[in-house]
């Protein structure tokens, strides 16, 4: 069945893509996974080539194109050659910090930030999540606190994706210690402010690629310049993009389980056991089967959710069911993989591998998946 | 989300079907069910109302529309209501035996059978698993004999549905004893022609309204005029129909699901227990929010090869997933929509108790979901 | 791996009730399934060859053995022929209503109701579960107030086991409008007390051999002699003797279930497709090693909670898990081995359609699989 | 309920075990992790304390202790703290390898290696699989060639755990190019052997602590002293022995999930989100619900298993089906403990994280879980 969400803009962009992966992505990959960071000249290389900061505006260096189609295929291209760590990081600056700024900052802010994070030569991050709160925002302890020409910023976030290499971080704070919806505000932090540390780099299970970190804040001053929104609407302002968080995990978790089935038909069909190749198994194929099925209705509902984000349509709730959706296929779907692998699955030299480990993190974080469980049911049901 | 698949013309002819339903279907459904059949009034009505025999060309007297989503209308609005046993038996006329006819029939045939199946006068049925053949169609031996301006049909069928009622049988008999692909030729035997007999009705788990009988041929002649299509053709053009088939049981299983949902999320909610309501459980709302996900998830991909087969372009394959995912989605979604009703559910005074009931075959017939595993899973690691 | 439950005793036991199963109970199932109720032949029958009533003390005519191991050879016996519904029946009887007698009762009380139980000819149900409660007892409506010599009970009661043909009904009421723990009475209710109606027989969607009913009590006088128990020691009686009646519908979901297994094995072995045996399909292989796995893995544990309970220590917590774990276990199982019939198993002349329609109930009733889980959650977190 | 596997000595044992595990173990797992081996000093002091080599027979040095109960005390308390790797390792030496010397050495052979290996000294190690074969042993390659005094072995092996620390392979060649059950014998090759050569450690998901590699054999001569049991009886031998290797990686799974379980429990009581606990929430506690009993069912399974094995009577079969049942369950329920913790669950300083990467192997190893329903499907269905 034809997918039907592509044009030829779309096919030609993947050319280009495809190109750079071979040449710029690939060969770096295991380099990427040993040292825990992709660093930095894979960002300005995927600037030049126009990969990164599609959506940036062009009065701001980009070239402004808001179709998430551009996006998906980096996602699907990066994840054939199992560069998820890449993809996870590079979505970060172009689904999540690039939006922000674009919807939230002032034109002299959008100026002096855009220009460098479309050319990949500035990496931007975002802290939420603290030591004590997971996807419970309301539980945010980091403070805010008027000072003169400013505000002074105090706490610590915890698995803070790309928060070693990042140059700013926009920071969630409690500003008006009543609390309540109305109570947090978002702060660029820039790298050099006086007060803010890096803690170490967290060891996880996979994304080996990415720099996850703690960060600490102690009276670290940051001017209201660089406040991004409204004082008191950085819960509204963070609701109002985890659409396209969701959805961009979403989209990866599709390009990753695509991949992972693909390598296993070519391994099952290459590889011999009791004197047949392992995919002429009934059991095998019938898991073949099962997984190639449940990959093809994954998709439909994704791409329509594609469709609907690039109309303005996407609801919170259609982004959840995505998320959920597709993050529970992809790890059922490389689990199943693994094991078609036999002995090989479980070595680090193959790719398969690697989609386990980088599979895991897709069920908890852009808020875990009992909380789109939450969501979804909420509506269904109303807020009791 | 925008479901995106229905036209302003597709919600008229809803109206339509709704009060259709509404006034002639739902006030005996229960009637059919004890009597094991729906009679042959319903099926007049449905002609009259433009309900059946949609895809019936214009010059055999019917409205000529091949556009599948009048049928999923159909299927919809008959789900609704739990009509499920008609449903499944309307769909049998619309989307296997008419288009039978409609593509293998000689223009002389076309205007004997179809417009007394268009206006449902006449039911016609089709004759293929045998007592000693499930999936296999290569193992029947129900035979054809040449003989002096005809055929003389002998052997036994069963599981066939609409076996009691109908008024023309499609029986699929072996006419070259050696076997092979074109050993096959398909038979229109009608009622009164000597040496057919009915056999008993079969007692089912479910699809009560519905008459599922064996039959029995001994020595039945058929005129070279009433076989259907080319002899020794039979098994291609068996395996020609087969998605539309398939598609129509995807479309009824998703259509069930959706209703069974519906009324789950009415009982829950109105239900109490321990002081709130069944629905407010957190448990149950995490249910419900999979159902819906797994609902719309299987939406996307219905209604895509629902458009796919209306461009003519929906391949075997394709509605084998289709088939396959879809009832497997409406046994787990109509499991646990029993369970939210806790005892009532098991009560056949729930709709939900006959749903369960209803679904159990659809991952039987039609081809079982291990034949579509089969077939899928041959098309990825090729046959062997 | 030897099972090591029973000892010789009981397989000499199994031996007659083999016997009595082969004579009096295989020939009648169809016909008790037509007229949904097993009429009183067969109970007094069984009362004759001492296959009910065993754990009756012997001072009121029974043999007075509390060895559960001789009820779970009636189960597997009874499940063997597919006679679920009988086994149900007798499970009520003999797991739930002689021991609330034996623990609760009176010397009077046991002289007038046990010998004509033990024997067979009485049959008594427990009235629980009213139209607007199910498994949150708490919430019972059902009242009963003080009056001269005893007490006035008005209410209705639904989706009573043996409600048609019970001699006794042990009504639950609330004796006391404050509600709480101790608010809840056991009365017993006869046949023919002025205010005690039948309803009509509920359509069940298996379990056809029992019937279950309504029943309405409007000012019924129930002396002070047929008070059970304690007055407003209701809850607690019932909740003692929760464990056995778990236990007794785990170890029927475990006989069921290795009867089904051991029907399809029969089956698959013996019918062919596409020129070999069903059962020698990979797939089919591979399911079936699922199946007798897991069923082995069950049988460990239940045989475990039976050992424990008769040396008195079976906690309701473990009677909780192994309820909830035998029931899904047993529907898993049925599914699947339906599956492993194609057409047939659709169709109610073979026993595993029976199996299937009769599973579904199990993990609603004796408390639904969400109470056990539940309890058992509560157990592992405490309560809050 | 009570467990009723473990009598006083066990226990005694076990205070042994833990204090071993709280002195020697638990303070150097992260070093062994990071080092990717254990080193031998953590060997030979469990060599000194009796907790390696209980089943060595006394004239070589053992306790002689075949009891399986004491290697279940060691699994279950280095499964406490997360010695996977060790439990691994130690498993091998004492499940896998003491067995085979017992069963099959020579008087001599066994003085020549017992002692040292019980002490702790000693590692040998085994060596099936090639890069070729994976669970499919007769497609082996690896040659022994009849030469003066002894035998050429040539080949190369892959998988190897232990492969770089120990001091002897037993290697599985093929000594007769025909083929067949009778083609395979056991060598014991050591290091230092001209042409034996090691390979390179390979990167694994999980295991971290253990060394698994590649070895290479060219033309090394192994004279016939170092034949190990019967030429040409290789592949029996081998068998023999599965039952206790499948045994004891139920055991671990079994331990390993009840260890994952224990760490979630307190995780979730502990840890606050939306203001309350997170055990606290209802889908969690049917979470962990469901685990327990899972965990409870399964480990009165592996039980039963243990007391078999004890009584020489636990079959290839039953043990395979511990084998399957016990890994899943271990995966299924390390997956979900890891959901439960959050962000933190993918970080490695969290034990679950090294649980989840540790436990996907174990339905890899030991022949796959495919092999395990192959070999039980067609005990139940019979060789076709």
């Amino acid at each position: 069945m034809e997918r039907g969400l592509y044009e030829a803009d779309h096919d030609h962009f993947r050319e280009v893509v495809r190109e750079f992966v071979r040449r710029e992505v690939e060969p770096h990959i295991q380099q990427w996974n040993d040292a825990h960071s992709t660093g930095r000249d894979i960002w300005v290389s995927a600037g030049e080539h126009g990969i990164i900061g599609t959506s940036v505006p062009d009065q701001y260096g980009g070239p402004g194109v808001r179709d998430f189609r551009y996006r998906m295929v980096v996602c699907e291209e990066f994840a054939r050659v199992g560069a998820t760590s890449l993809n996870s990081s590079f979505s970060l600056q172009d689904d999540i910090l690039i939006p922000y700024v674009t919807a939230l900052g002032t034109d002299e802010q959008k100026s002096r930030w855009l220009p460098d994070m479309a050319a990949g030569r500035k990496i931007m991050a975002v802290a939420m999540t603290e030591p004590g709160t997971g996807s419970d925002l309301k539980g945010i302890t980091t403070s805010g606190t008027r000072t003169d020409g400013g505000w002074l910023v105090n706490g610590s976030k915890t698995f803070i994706t790309s928060g070693i290499q990042s140059d700013y971080v926009v920071v969630v704070a409690k500003t008006d210690p009543a609390g309540g919806t109305d109570a947090f505000t978002l702060f660029v932090v820039e790298e050099g402010m006086p007060g803010f540390a890096r803690g170490r780099r967290l060891d996880k299970i996979g994304l080996q690629g990415q720099d996850t970190a703690e960060l600490f804040f102690e009276d670290v001053f940051v001017p209201d310049d660089d406040v991004l929104g409204v004082v008191g609407g950085g819960f509204r302002q963070l609701m109002a993009h985890l659409p396209l968080e969701r959805l961009s995990i979403a989209a990866m978790a599709l390009a990753s389980a695509d991949a992972a089935l693909a390598w296993t038909l070519t391994y099952t069909t290459g590889r011999e056991a009791f004197g047949r190749s392992v995919a002429d198994f009934q059991n095998s194929r019938f898991v073949l089967a099962d997984m190639a099925t449940e990959l093809d209705v994954t998709r439909a509902f994704v791409d329509k959710c594609v469709l609907a984000f690039n109309k303005g349509s996407l609801t919170a709730v259609d982004a959840s069911k995505a998320k959920l959706w597709a993050t529970e296929v992809q790890n059922r779907v490389v689990d199943r993989c693994l094991q078609l692998h036999g002995g090989y699955g479980y070595m680090m030299e193959y790719p398969i591998a690697h989609a386990y480990l980088d599979a895991r993190v897709q069920k908890i974080y852009g808020g875990t998946n009992q909380i789109m469980r939450q969501i979804i049911g909420r509506d269904l049901v109303g807020r009791r």
